[in-house]
C-alpha cells in the first residue's frame, strides 16, 4: 500500500486508528480457551468488531514468539485474516547487518518465504543505514523507524544531545536520506507530545506511527495538535485499550465500543482539520 | 552458565570461539537437499564436528526467521541439539518497552511457553533501561548488548559524540548500572580493532562476544591485543569462515579444520597469556 492508498483509506473510514493486536493467553476471555487456537479465534474476532473503524492492523512479534511454534503459526494465520485494505504492520523492531537484515525482510515481506507479508515493519536504528535499507529494496513495502518511543527508557539515549541535536532528532535526520516519506515512516510515542512539533519539523511529509495513547498515558488531542499533516501523516496505535475493554463473551462486541469512540474521536479531528 | 564455567570451559577447550551457526538452504551442499529438514542436519553434522572446539554456538535469528515456520522449527531442533555444556548465544537484536521485552525473554528463555533455552541473546540498546531489564529476571541468562558493531553502518549513530563521550560508550557507562558483568555482555565488531583498547577501559570485567573475524575482515591477534582480559573476556564468533568452509560431502570436515585453526591460533594466546 502506497502513501497515497494509505491517505485515500484514512478519508474513506474517517479514522487514523491502528489497532494492536497483542494479546496473551492470561487475559483473553475464558470461554476461547477451549477453541483449538483461542489467540487466532481472539484477534480473528477482535478483526471483524473493528475492521471497517480502523486503518491498520499491528501485531508485535513478541507476543507470537513467546509461545514458541504455535505462536508463531497464530501470527502467519493472523496476518493472512488482516483484510487486505488495511494497512499491515509488522511490529518487530528489528535490524542487523545488511545481509541478515535482508532475511529479516524476507521473514516479514517475502509471502513465498514465510508466508507472511505485511506491508511494513519496525525497525531499530542502532546499527545504522546498512541495517535499515534491506528492509527497503522490497516495492511497496515500508520501514517504520524507531525514532522517540513511549517508554520510560527513551531517556537514557534517544534524548543523548549529539553535535547536531538529540540523538532521536538525528535518527531522523540521516535517515531522511536513506529513503523518502513514501517508503520510511518513525515510530514517534504519544508519551513524547511536547517533541511532536519538533519531530513534525524535521519530518514534515512523513506518516509517524504513535503508540501509547490510553494505557500508556497519552493524549490524542495532543498528538494531533502538534502532528497532523496535509495527508493526516499519523497512525495512533491502541492496543490494551480496545482488545480488553470488555473480559466476556462480548469482548468484540466491548472493542468495537471502544474503536468507536476513537474514530469518532478521530472523525471529529479530521473534519476540523479539513482532511475530510 | 554462569561467568565462572564459561571460563573453565575456555580453560578446558582451550578457546574461546563461538560459531554462527547462520546456513541459507542455497549455500549449503547439495546432497543435505534430500533431507527432511536440511537446516537442520547441516547445523547437526556442524556441531558434531566442532563441538569439542568450539565454547559457544550462535543462530542468528533471521536466518530461521526467514523461512517461516518451518524455520522456526530448524531453529527449535537446534537449539535442542546443541551440547549442554556449551555456551548458547540466540543472537536475536531484540528490545522493546518493558512488557513486550519480557514476551522476547520468554521466546528465547523460557524452555516450557517456547521450546527453547538459551543462555544468552542479543539486545538493542535504543530504547533504554526498561527494554533490556525484563532479561535479566531470568537467573543465570544473559544480555548481550550492542555496543560497538561490526558494520558499515555503525558509523551513522554509534559514533556520534554525546556530552560523556561517543554514544557507544555511554550505551557501556550506562548499562552498566543495570547488571554487572556476571549477567551482562557486549557485542563488539571485530573490525572496530582501535577501539577495543578503549572497550576494554570501560568495560575491564566484561566479556565481549565479537564478531567480523574473517568474512566481515577483523583480524582475531588485534582482537586479542586489546581485548583479553585475566578470565579471557573474548567469545570470538566465526560463521561463514566455518560452515561454508566446503561445499561437499566433506563439509563437516572442512568446517573442523577451519574451526581448529581458530582453536590452534587460541590456544597459543591463551597460552602467551598465561590464561592456560
Amino acid at each position: 500500500m502506497n502513501k497515497k492508498q494509505l491517505f485515500e483509506q484514512i478519508q474513506s473510514k474517517k479514522s487514523f486508528l491502528c489497532v494492536g493486536l497483542d494479546p496473551v493467553l492470561e487475559n483473553i476471555p475464558k470461554h476461547l480457551l477451549k477453541e483449538e487456537d483461542p489467540i487466532f479465534e481472539f484477534n480473528r474476532q477482535i478483526i471483524d468488531a473493528t475492521k471497517d473503524l480502523c486503518v491498520a492492523y499491528k501485531p508485535n512479534t513478541a507476543f507470537y514468539e513467546s509461545r514458541g511454534l504455535k505462536g508463531w503459526e497464530t501470527l502467519i494465520k493472523t496476518w493472512a485474516y488482516m483484510p487486505e485494505d488495511i494497512f499491515t504492520i509488522a511490529d518487530a523492531k528489528r535490524g542487523d547487518i545488511g545481509n541478515t537484515s535482508a532475511m529479516y525482510a524476507d521473514a516479514f515481506f517475502n509471502l513465498e518465504q514465510s508466508g507472511m507479508s505485511f506491508d511494513s515493519i519496525t525497525v531499530a536504528p542502532y546499527m545504522g543505514k546498512d541495517s535499515v535499507s534491506p528492509f527497503l529494496t522490497h516495492k511497496d513495502k515500508w520501514v517504520i523507524l524507531l525514532a522517540a518511543t513511549s517508554n520510560e527508557g527513551h531517556h537514557d539515549f534517544q534524548l543523548l544531545e549529539t553535535p547536531e541535536g538529540k540523538l532521536y532528532e538525528q535518527v531522523i535526520k540521516v535517515s531522511s536520506e536513506w529513503a523518502d516519506s513514501e517508503r520510511l515512516m518513525y515510530v514517534v510515542g504519544a508519551t513524547r507530545g511536547s517533541e511532536f512539533a519538533n519531530i513534525r519539523r524535521l519530518a514534515p511529509d512523513s506518516f509517524l506511527l504513535v503508540p501509547g495513547v490510553g494505557a500508556q498515558g497519552g493524549s490524542l488531542a495532543e498528538v494531533c495538535e502538534f502532528g497532523l499533516n496535509d495527508h493526516c501523516g499519523l497512525l495512533v496505535n491502541s492496543a490494551r485499550g480496545i482488545i480488553y475493554a470488555g473480559k466476556g463473551e462480548d469482548f468484540a462486541e466491548k472493542a468495537r465500543e471502544e474503536a468507536l469512540k476513537l474514530q469518532q474521536e478521530m472523525q471529529g479531528i479530521l473534519e476540523k482539520a479539513g482532511l475530510i
